[in-house]
């Protein structure tokens, strides 16, 4: 049995994060830009975002959701008024403070010290306060209600360690911001918002998810409530994707967003906010990724089959086109996942062996090859992404169907894939939460030093808040550990408080994230 | 006979700026934000932008460009390389110098002086430079090209007189770079992107355009060719809605994009962009809009078809709704210019005649009222946007289909309106483009002050460049005109030139502008 080469480098149990990085540049996903912070976003990264914009935005629209539009640039004087109203407010931010350039006199340039702008401009880092200034012109009775905007944009939070897709100055993201007449109906909103990311992520990104509600200290600034999905990375750790906050009438009140109830008395609306942004990408890489590079979920890859012809500029080349044209043809008239097959033909030139692990890295989910025998034999090459590798030759694990069985099973095949990324997921994070863990103790010699766990930890605990809290975050601190979320539909406390002893109220993961 | 009464208060013909704010109100598709020179795109008109994404995008990737995302900021190195090769090169640009804000010990936000940037960042207003550092990184050989990229996204040119749509400090646009081997290609390329703009325009947009090439003095900075499409507006002004550009190898050159030949040697590419932007929304209004608000061509609605079912907040309510939801989705079942009908039963509070003005104003394709005697009888009361009013009664020309025979003509309705709507504005057009002007004498007593002349003039000319063609624009400027562009498809040039008397070489339009 020879041995299975490996189409990166770097393997996930060696360095998790080297690897993580090689993936990105192997799969041709992004690079960093030589601008401080900020990425580019190359064609096949872009690809998958814009594959996740588009089902994520069809499940917002059904939502009644409306897009809209609103200015990258916030003035100061927003911030002031949020500064006043939030605790934990960030400050670091890019700050526009002229509008022109000038010739320094020495070939270089200079902002035009005659063109500083009175008031300097924000670079938006959430829109919350610009949305909240239009729904307060927007919003004058309880017919207006309830409001439901989304906005798919850039923003920018000035981070001094960046990591691509994980972290950068720049990223993208939606952002749904919402009002309504009562705390109830906006916590209805919360709960939607966070029950659609969870469909998203579970269905369209194969992530499985705990959905549950932040800890007092890891809400969003102003925020009464804050809810998350929250993913395993094959590493072991957490990543937050997608986050949905229950505002109550905090930022209303900053913004002045009320409205006349049908009494004629004027209230304050609830409001509520939501997101996910091309952190999934990241995620999507650490969960689903291999020592071959990426393996995209079917539903996200912007080419689902690629069909690879092994052409040897010779006059037989024609021959061989027309065979892989009518191949594409017909596979692009089937249907996979509700939608119709995103099929490539790759005749750049290059070798067939170097581009078809140019596809493996990259982890289109089906890559077809056609020689010229087989077309003689009417038959294809067809290799699995999900199933690589031979395990008794070590070789790729080619299957030979005819042609038009091939057109016929590759529906089939991304069906099963889809399914199968995420059930691989799944049980691999089952197999990694620990329930049993019960005190102090216990969870220090699991996360001890000579450790490498893979873990998150479930444990019981009294919630306690203010200086309580903080003697326990400290504690997790020591431990390298971070709350996630006190999941949804888990069996009510019936234990002592890891950290405190006292009797406990709910249970909340723990675990090292991202 | 009673009179017309119109939806809007202004009248196209009183006053166009003034009806043009108006119908931006009215139609509720964007208003000024607060932040200087940005405007709130609203869900109505960023509607319609998504849908102009969504059909230009298609014939983007059709053309097998690529989408990739690049930096917000820019260095400013950058622009001084850029500066050093581009004449004409704008400067009215936002400038990040800080990433922090601090407390002012007044209660208000500061720039942090010690989170001053050691180099500023420019918010970017065009990606040539940011792209072509990327390009002189992802292109080695000859098997590298063509490289065919685009990028969505915002951009901010800070403008001192703004209007919402048209001109403002930041707006959305997709621009598409490629590069390619030889000029030929290139050029190959400019035209293939100019072909695409005209069809998304017309076919998609309804607006009828003029394809051709701008002369020297609207070049891109820094650009060879630059061609464009021009829309004539209700008011005979020009509106140039889309550019495509061959650089030559005047940005390889700045970004050092250079590829290893067949032989072997390091050659300069030839670079394009094209770019398209929210400008497009604007010359949608000042085409289709009337004297009741917006019409929106079918392709690019929204909604097409709005149902308003006639609530009386009675019992009765429970039967209509169920009437109009079956017809809502048998029209959802349907298809009009090749997609699923987009169908909104519009159940929100209010009178239903109130509503109707509502979607009247926006421009909605078609309107179906239903009432209880409608309902009993089998029938919808049905309003096409494109015949408002019934010449003979002026009253609203209600149609009195039956159900089925209303889902059944609706795709055939919206067909007709989206040919229709570019049939009106090209005969419009054309009965307001004046072909036999021969001399200044007759220009300047078409665009006399005293006129109110909607036209352009397609007049021949000698091309002359340097100071023959500043002599030339001082003229047409006196009379504020402006170039448009010479026109492919016209015949040749057998007269003498308008501006200097000499044989001419060629036809150009002249007009006034936005």
């Amino acid at each position: 049995m020879s041995a299975i080469r490996h189409a990166l480098s770097i393997k996930r149990e060696d360095d998790f994060a080297q690897w993580y990085q090689e993936v990105i540049s192997a799969a041709d996903m992004a690079e960093e830009s030589g601008v401080r912070g900020c990425m580019v976003i190359k064609p096949w990264g872009y690809g998958i975002w814009e594959r996740m914009q588009r089902l994520l935005d069809d499940r917002i629209k059904q939502a009644g959701v409306q897009n809209a539009y609103f200015p990258l640039f916030i003035p100061l004087a927003n911030f002031e008024r949020e500064a006043a109203h939030v605790e934990g407010f960030a400050k670091e931010m890019a700050v526009v403070t002229h509008h022109r350039l000038i010739a320094d006199g020495e070939g270089g340039l200079v902002p035009d010290p005659a063109a500083k702008l009175e008031e300097p401009l924000v670079v938006r880092p959430t829109s919350e306060t610009i949305i909240g200034d239009a729904m307060s012109r927007w919003i004058q009775s309880w017919r207006d209600l309830p409001l439901k905007l989304n906005q798919w944009a850039n923003v920018v939070r000035w981070e001094m360690r960046t990591r691509m897709f994980l972290r950068t100055s720049e990223f993208l993201w939606q952002e749904g911001h919402t009002a309504h007449a009562t705390a109830e109906e906006a916590k209805v909103e919360t709960m939607r918002a966070l029950e659609m990311y969870r469909a998203f992520a579970e269905e369209d990104v194969a992530l499985p998810v705990i959905a549950g509600e932040k800890p007092e200290n890891e809400r969003f600034p102003g925020a009464r409530e804050t809810w998350s999905i929250e993913a395993m990375m094959q590493d072991g750790k957490a990543l937050q994707a997608g986050t949905s906050h229950y505002l109550g009438t905090n930022f209303a009140e900053a913004a002045n967003i009320r409205y006349q109830d049908r009494e004629g008395g004027q209230e304050l609306c609830h409001t509520v906010s939501w997101g996910m942004s091309t952190r999934m990408v990241g995620g999507l890489i650490m969960t689903h990724g291999d020592d071959d590079g990426l393996r995209v979920p079917p539903a996200l890859a912007p080419f689902q089959v690629v069909i690879l012809p092994m052409l040897r500029d010779k006059p037989e080349d024609a021959a061989l086109l027309e065979y892989c044209e009518a191949l594409r043809a017909s596979l692009a008239g089937q249907s996979a996942l509700g939608e119709p097959l995103r099929v490539l033909l790759d005749t750049r030139p290059g070798k067939a062996a170097a581009k078809r692990w140019d596809w493996v890295r990259k982890g289109a989910p089906v890559i077809i090859e056609v020689g010229g025998r087989d077309m003689e034999n009417g038959v294809v090459s067809l290799l699995r992404r999900d199933a690589l590798w031979d395990i008794n030759t070590g070789k790729p694990a080619f299957e030979n169907p005819t042609c038009e069985a091939a057109a016929q099973t590759v529906p089939t095949i991304l069906a099963g894939m889809q399914s199968g990324l995420f059930t691989e997921a799944r049980d691999r994070r089952e197999a990694n939460i620990i329930r049993d863990i019960t005190d102090m103790a216990g969870l220090s010699e699991y996360y001890g030093e000579d450790q490498h766990r893979p873990g998150w930890v479930e444990v019981q605990w009294s919630k306690p808040s203010g200086e309580g809290l903080e003697a326990v975050i400290s504690q997790l601190k020591a431990l390298k550990l971070t709350f996630r979320n006190v999941p949804m539909n888990t069996p009510p406390a019936d234990g002592s408080c890891i950290f405190t002893g006292k009797p406990a109220v709910e249970r909340i993961y723990v675990a090292r994230a991202y």
